[in-house]
């Protein structure tokens, strides 16, 4: 089991810093702390949230009349269950010496902790029952969150609205498996305790939901990992300078010769609390280069991999008729948003309609365009609290639990015996619980492998 | 002034941990972290070291029945004067994400608090009284001691026993202005309170002292930057295989091409403790190649800056009587060590006294190396708590204090009036106090100087 009675320790802050901050945690955590802390009382006897100022002695010296210490620290006590791991836990703050915090790392693996794995203190936290899974990977999520809008989604699944919205589904299922295994347990007497024309209602909104749910995901995975913008359009239409309006900065290379950038580059920029990233993309136009055509191949595909694509068109080319359109077919998934350029130079384009007008030059339009793109990602319901998925095993889970809701109910239409109904409808509910990890136990290779992901000291 | 009445905030932490600290710190700290922090009660009623668990929320949404919640947070209260400033304090524990960070500085400062600037907490501790000077900057080199003799370093000087010695020493020389001063009272009578031999006889000890404790400088200052070792000797004797070998991993460009090694690269290596800096130096020969002279020329200043200088010769030159020696002239405080190599092809070799046989290539006679460079460098007395001077600042007031002692002696010799010779003795008495800022008022100028080598949030 990956339940253990170790005492762990890490450092649960980056190196570098003006204070340090170490972790330990574990049935002994009180006790392996007073074998190197020296302060007005020993921490076994303090009361939990209390903060203690002392100092870390070199444990074999301990016993000295004048120990080696090692720093001034301040020591924070925490009591099972009323702790991160809901184990007694220590905080050790110190100076934020890369020296210092070895030392006292050596100090308590010396004394009898073990250096933790990453994520071990969720970990235990999990197991303790403090957080169900979703939960604990929101943990990961939160740290790693660098705008408003992947911050809402890990704050919403850590505080359990999103393992609820889950709980109600499997509620449901589990009030209907009940029902149909009453009916097996008369099934001498041939009842229906559940009206299939009911049943098969509210299965089909459950599906309703689970499909909503799986399908937050392409939002909530372009929140998470950055929205991916495609620029296109011919070469030499300002796709590298409006990229560098957007950035507000010079990055990447602007040129005046047709077909310069041939790179895929990646720029991540904020736009009010949503994270884009943009793939500046080579032009796209009939070539014989053979560098250039790899670079339009590259293009294509960033333009499928794209939630949002912008296509660059040049005023003269609407003002003289020549609008060339290679662009691929865009998806019920994606945004396509039409922008002319270069209206510097043609001021009288007629703009077709809902394009955006630009002069990516001057920076004219820039604004409309960042409220545009904003437009495109919406996030009300986030900031509301909803449930969206950006987790790539619940996504699957939820896919998994489409398919076992899709046999159920064809087994209902095919009236297939109750038993191997609420088989199905378990199915359901077990690819449903392992989001959670509530309901059924979570094999220990699942939760290596989710912790592992996580830094170490959390 | 440099003190103000601000209260200020600044993260404690590097970013990229599993948690941060933001520090908040002045008269309004409670009140100021109150206005965005929800917990059970308010932190201003709360009683020094302790902890509380709850969440910081958007301060403008704060009064609304939901406000967004930004982070579940710990908040550690301190109040003065018991606290690192000396001022209320709180220290705010959250997960460690820099949008989570960026939002609670965001809130703090939106609610009344400044940004710190580099050190301005430890200089609010100096201001305080919490510490002198010297112990001030002594945080400083704390954070940044990589090997344990610069722990050690850092900590006498944190601890204030360096403080203590200079204290002593200002102290003495303070009981001979006193005297001499009563002298100028009853100048009438043309009395001598301090016998001139017994006072000339003090000063000097006192000379003697300070010019111990300048001298420690060159000990002090290679533990802290890394001792400077520079190993030289012919072309192809093996000194990048050496670097090697110490080092344990290919580094430097090896190659059996006579005068490959052009650039000086520095290296670190901790020897038990102690870092070394070790400079690999291109081969010394006559030579008409314009680079490699440039080279040798480079060597040479390494020579010169060197603390130890590994003097390489190789073991057949010693069978064949073929020694060429253009090592320039080892100064005082430079320790020399001759080691003779490639012992694997002239097994045979008498070695001279005190030289180290080697084998580089091998490894044969690195662990006998490795003892007699930290065996150069004196640790004992640093260990024992000893005061070692590490810092350029403290060494120019010492060199100064010298300089004024050598005056007052000579004002003594030359019969000066007492008035004269006590002003400057003074002088001696001011230089000292510079160190530790004690007895003067430092000027914010040199404050500030001292204090901008800080990291922020220290």
């Amino acid at each position: 089991m990956l339940s253990d009675h170790d005492t762990i320790v890490a450092p649960a802050t980056a190196p570098g810093g003006a204070i340090a901050v170490i972790r330990v945690s574990g049935a002994k955590a009180l006790t392996l702390c007073d074998r190197i802390f020296r302060g007005r009382t020993p921490l076994a006897e303090a009361a939990p949230y209390t903060v203690h100022y002392g100092t870390i002695v070199d444990a074999p010296a301990a016993e000295a009349e004048s120990p080696r210490i090692v720093d001034d620290v301040l020591a924070t006590v925490f009591r099972a269950p009323h702790s991160y791991t809901g184990e007694d836990s220590v905080e050790i703050s110190c100076h934020g010496s890369s020296y210092i915090v070895a030392e006292i790392l050596r100090l308590l693996t010396a004394a009898g902790g073990r250096m933790a794995t990453p994520g071990e203190f969720t970990m235990r936290a999990y197991l303790a029952g403090k957080l169900d899974l979703a939960q604990a990977e929101a943990v990961g999520d939160l740290i790693a969150a660098s705008s408003r809008a992947a911050h809402a989604l890990a704050t919403n699944q850590m505080r359990g609205g999103y393992s609820s919205a889950l709980e109600t589904l499997r509620d449901r299922l589990l009030h209907l498996t009940a029902l149909l295994e009453l009916e097996l347990d008369f099934s001498e007497e041939d009842v229906e305790f559940a009206d299939r024309r009911a049943l098969r209602h509210t299965m089909e909104e459950i599906g309703t939901e689970i499909d909503r749910l799986r399908d937050t995901f392409a939002l909530g995975n372009a929140i998470k990992e950055g929205v991916p913008v495609a620029i296109t359009g011919a070469p030499n239409v300002g796709k590298s300078t409006l990229l560098n309006r957007l950035l507000g900065e010079e990055r990447a290379l602007v040129s005046e010769i047709a077909g310069t950038t041939r790179d895929v580059i990646e720029e991540r920029i904020n736009i009010d609390g949503v994270l884009f990233r943009f793939l500046d993309t080579a032009g796209i136009r009939a070539t014989d280069d053979r560098l250039e055509q790899m670079g339009i191949e590259r293009t294509m595909e960033s333009i499928r991999r794209a939630r949002i694509i912008i296509r660059m068109i040049e005023a003269g080319d609407i003002a003289g008729g020549r609008i060339e359109d290679s662009m691929p077919g865009v998806r019920k998934d994606q945004t396509l948003l039409t922008v002319i350029n270069k209206l510097d130079l043609h001021p009288d384009t007629t703009l077709p309609t809902g394009a955006i007008g630009l002069s990516a030059k001057r920076g004219e339009g820039i604004d409309a365009l960042r409220r545009a793109l904003r437009k495109a990602v919406p996030t009300d319901e986030l900031y509301h609290g909803d449930a969206v998925v950006s987790n790539s095993r619940h996504h699957a889970a939820l896919v998994e639990a489409h398919t076992s809701l899709a046999q159920a109910l064809d087994a209902l239409d095919a009236g297939l015996p109750t038993d191997l109904l609420s088989e199905e409808i378990r199915d359901v509910i077990r690819h449903l619980g392992e989001i959670t990890g509530r309901g059924s136990i979570t094999p220990d290779e699942i939760l290596k492998n989710i912790f592992s992901n996580f830094c170490v000291g959390k």
